[in-house]
């Protein structure tokens, strides 16, 4: 394959699936079943999911990625005239090639240091957006854990979530990479069913082949959700493809299992590039880490592995991004390490 | 599983995978493969595509299903007061919940028999859009194999290519069931380099997991393809699973023998319901077939088997519709036949 | 000005405006007022009209034109997903260049005799859109009087609109032509308030320079409207050129005096021509009349009048439209009979 | 009217139409003309402009407002994933509640001192859109004059003029306020025919009771543009409206003279501030000014004006915007300056 002498952690999706759900996938593969998310492979995922979130109410959809999941979800919340607020880190505002624009909406961005939102930056978009003239800012967007690797602690989601229910505002967690923020942190899925209005549970970058979870809270917003999907594209024809995945990924806390994997790995990685006296861009606390390097090691380390140069930090340094998943392999971390050092 | 003792003949897309595809899957999981489609697999699935087309010129993009197709393909094309023409069977018209009109663009609608157009359908509505005040038709959108089983000839499609040249019209050809189309007909893949702007090659409804392979054949319309597919939330991160799947499809010719024996099943089906004497809704030629059976021995038959019934013929007889597919077992095909054969 | 020697019978809007209105506009035209619609002379256009609904209750807003005005009140009220209801003759369908399209939104059309929906049609509609495959049909529209120069009866309306009302579907009427309608039937404006959840009182066509008022009636229908005639361009800086021209066509009856003299005006063409033996494409009830004339005759007329040929009826025949309005002059529709009857 | 002992300095629209723009109206009222935009005066207006132009090769067409302006001709030249480049101040970003996003399309934003975009902004913006996972910027957006009553000179129109070809990008330049900004500045009007792609000439603010004329300059973006200006609300029935009173704008010099006095009203009051020793928020250069002056005074001086205020400068002082235009009366300028100076 392309590079192969190099090992890579560019991202958390270079692998395929956990064997598990391979082994899922083909054991069921010639039953007949229902198309379009309404198999009993998709229900049986459903009820697995229910019991994480310790509640029934919430509407469970499966769609196949995360642009798809932020686009429909976003969309069907919304009217014409309302608009998203974002930290501008945000995937949908960033890396989504305008997925929500072209929709319609506005994304009002707020810059941060950590990639996290506060109550205080909502309010300073609130604030400024008075009027028929501007658009009206009507659901806060947040990721966790985020695109900078932190994540929210239960208490800074509760804060938001205050607010936003105070200030008639939808609140929509994107958890493409949910596993490794609750991994991390003292949240609890269940935890989210409280605390937000909508929000994904991310397969894709824990593990399986492709599909995430939808889960919808807020009554209100479950009506029709099903024509949306099948508008934008996500009503996959054989949809036991994405029930048979999740109901793996919850079965025997495989989900947690996986997202813990990675987490250990970055954190094995960002304590042995500490430990020889590196700072990082933004603190190290998931699966994603962004030390800063010389760029001479930054040369050497790259003969090796692949990994993205995010930006240049002074004249001789740049921050790099490691990303780890549930695939990354204990001897590539350690190599990592040593070739640092030596290089140190 | 749902409906567990009935046979379900409702659609192509009932069972998993082609067992080869799963191996393959299985067999490549660990590697590490660059995201979004820029992978080695999807790179060996477009050689093995190129040879099917005996060209290199086309650009080759891989999608999850058929309405994320179509709406990439069509949005991508037209300018927004430009609109597409189709059959009024279209899936793009009846099956797709408004998809093509959420990106902005009018259906222009023909009433047809056998859901097929023909160059003088198309100027109907050419002549009757004839200034600023309506929508431009700028596209000719058809599916083959149809939506009701039929299948273009080559001269048919070239008659329909030559017009839409002269008239300054894209052509596109949805392909959700390419491979019934072109193994009950005088085509070939290749012949379609030249005679369509842009098409796809179905894999959902014909032994893959998910996937549609868009071929674009005019150089005008490639820029940016891949924009256009992130927006829409097409652009798989693990790609690879399309690549794969079409890699498989497009080796000694699975595409095409799957293909051949989901039409296969339905002659053996349509021969022995014509064999007792019963008509069809539309010439059965591929892997959909429409008898007109007396509703109570529909009744009959729906107690072992699954279908859809699609109208009502006359008071006391209806058109069913059936569906085969590659995996479709000739004891179900026979146990149908008998069944009819006593209630006959 | 071009065609100068001939009179034009090709629209109600080939004049500019009532004198009174530009009366009015001169007086008024250095007073500061504020813009955006929000000065007192479109309050006070909106006191009066609400004197006409007999109710305070609406919500009315003045925009420039018809298209914008069916644009932002369909694109207001529907979710993606939903559909618009309309005759195939409707503006929104035929004329207005895939203005409803482009806002996302699918227009299931009807074919009907005279241009006018029966609650048969809608239920026609209404039937094969059954799951989430389909758009979702949510919004009757009907334009009154139609484009055939037809009109409803009070108690045609009253049918739809309960039947809406049971099916939990928005019902609009487009009222470009509402003068004619309200003048030719039994319907006043004041119905309206109960029959429909929006509608709109046209003034360009009805002796105004530009302008169209909409009035909501369902409370639920009104929340922030100012903010989505904003984003399509419709909220103007000197709203107060909409609102002097309302306030003045409430005033003294103008409004429905100019409709009348229309009607009046066509009531005496169609008569003349009857009289001379000659039949109609439609009924002709209103401004819009579609008589039915040999080919050699049509070529005569057309030495003086400018008019549309709408459609051959049959080899030496063929309906042509001749629309009058609040500026037609009598001696012209007199010239226009006299010269028929010469060539009869 | 509203706030009746306050003369407004709130905006450049709290007026109707120049006298002689009524005049031609009332004039030309009761002749018959053609619809949208094809009449005689609408011709005669393009002929003026042309010869402001210097060349015919411009296509000109007339729309009702500025919002209206940006939208059709943004969304016009754009494929679905392009994106604008904007300042943060323009008024597509601020004021248009999300006009453009509603048509599918991102605006990515800068931020400048005085509201007006350089090379060195655009590169910037240029620089971090590297893949198809972001828009694709595609066109520079500029306001001259801009919302801070900045203009930009003919040199620095043609600097970005310059690399815009380079980076095949589109450049487009709102001219709400053109007027203001060719009277302040070096810019002729013809050299906007080759220094940008389109751009549009303001009448709403400089004299007309409403109306925006577009001028397509790029050969490649005139197709079609009719079509897209009725898509989207902008064809009037009474085209005449808007090219009567641009027919009238560009006879004997009516559209600069107007301009002309807007900025010289402006000059004195900013002279008459200057003198008493106020600073300003942006340097004041055309009709917009933003003097910073001690709240206690800003109280007294809203007992007889109206005006915003934009912004807290410090614990005492704020900015407020100061609009003049063509109806601008000098003793309203001079009793402006009287009060400041006996409450300084």
């Amino acid at each position: 394959m392309k590079n192969k002498h190099k090992y890579s952690f560019k991202n958390d999706y270079s692998e395929g699936a956990h064997p598990r759900i391979l082994e899922k996938i083909i054991e069921t593969n010639l039953v007949q079943a229902d198309g379009y998310g309404e198999d009993t492979y998709s229900n049986f995922a459903r009820s697995n999911i229910y019991k994480e979130l310790n509640s029934t109410i919430p509407d469970i959809h499966f769609v196949s990625g995360g642009t798809q999941a932020n686009l429909i979800i976003i969309s069907s919340l919304l009217r014409p005239h309302e608009a998203v607020i974002s930290a501008s880190t945000g995937h949908i505002n960033v890396h989504e090639s305008g997925a929500i624009e072209a929709t319609g909406h506005k994304v009002c961005v707020i810059d941060t240091n950590d990639g996290k939102l506060t109550v205080d930056h909502i309010k300073s978009v609130i604030n400024i957006h008075v009027d028929e003239h501007m658009v009206k800012p009507k659901l806060v967007y947040i990721s966790n854990s985020t695109e900078l690797g932190t994540f929210y602690s239960k208490s800074e989601l509760s804060s938001i979530s205050k607010f936003c229910q105070k200030n008639n505002l939808y609140f929509f967690l994107d958890g493409a990479r949910l596993g490794s923020a609750i991994t991390a942190s003292d949240l609890k899925m269940s935890d989210l069913v409280d605390l937000v209005d909508v929000f994904y549970i991310g397969g894709t970058k824990n593990g399986a082949l492709i599909g995430e979870a939808i889960v919808i809270n807020n009554e209100s917003l479950k009506e029709d959700f099903r024509f949306l999907m099948k508008q934008r594209g996500a009503l996959l024809a054989k949809g036991r493809l994405l029930g048979i995945q999740f109901l793996e990924l919850f079965t025997d806390n495989l989900f947690y299992n996986l997202a813990s994997h990675a987490n250990d790995m970055a954190s094995k990685l960002s304590d042995g590039i500490a430990n020889l006296g590196y700072k990082f861009l933004a603190k190290p606390e998931t699966n994603l880490i962004f030390p800063i390097l010389p760029n001479k090691t930054i040369d050497v380390l790259a003969q090796d592995f692949d990994f993205y140069v995010i930006e240049e930090v002074d004249k001789t340094s740049s921050a790099i991004r490691l990303v780890t998943s549930w695939a990354t392999r204990i001897n590539a971390v350690n190599k990592f390490i040593n070739i640092l050092e030596k290089n140190t």
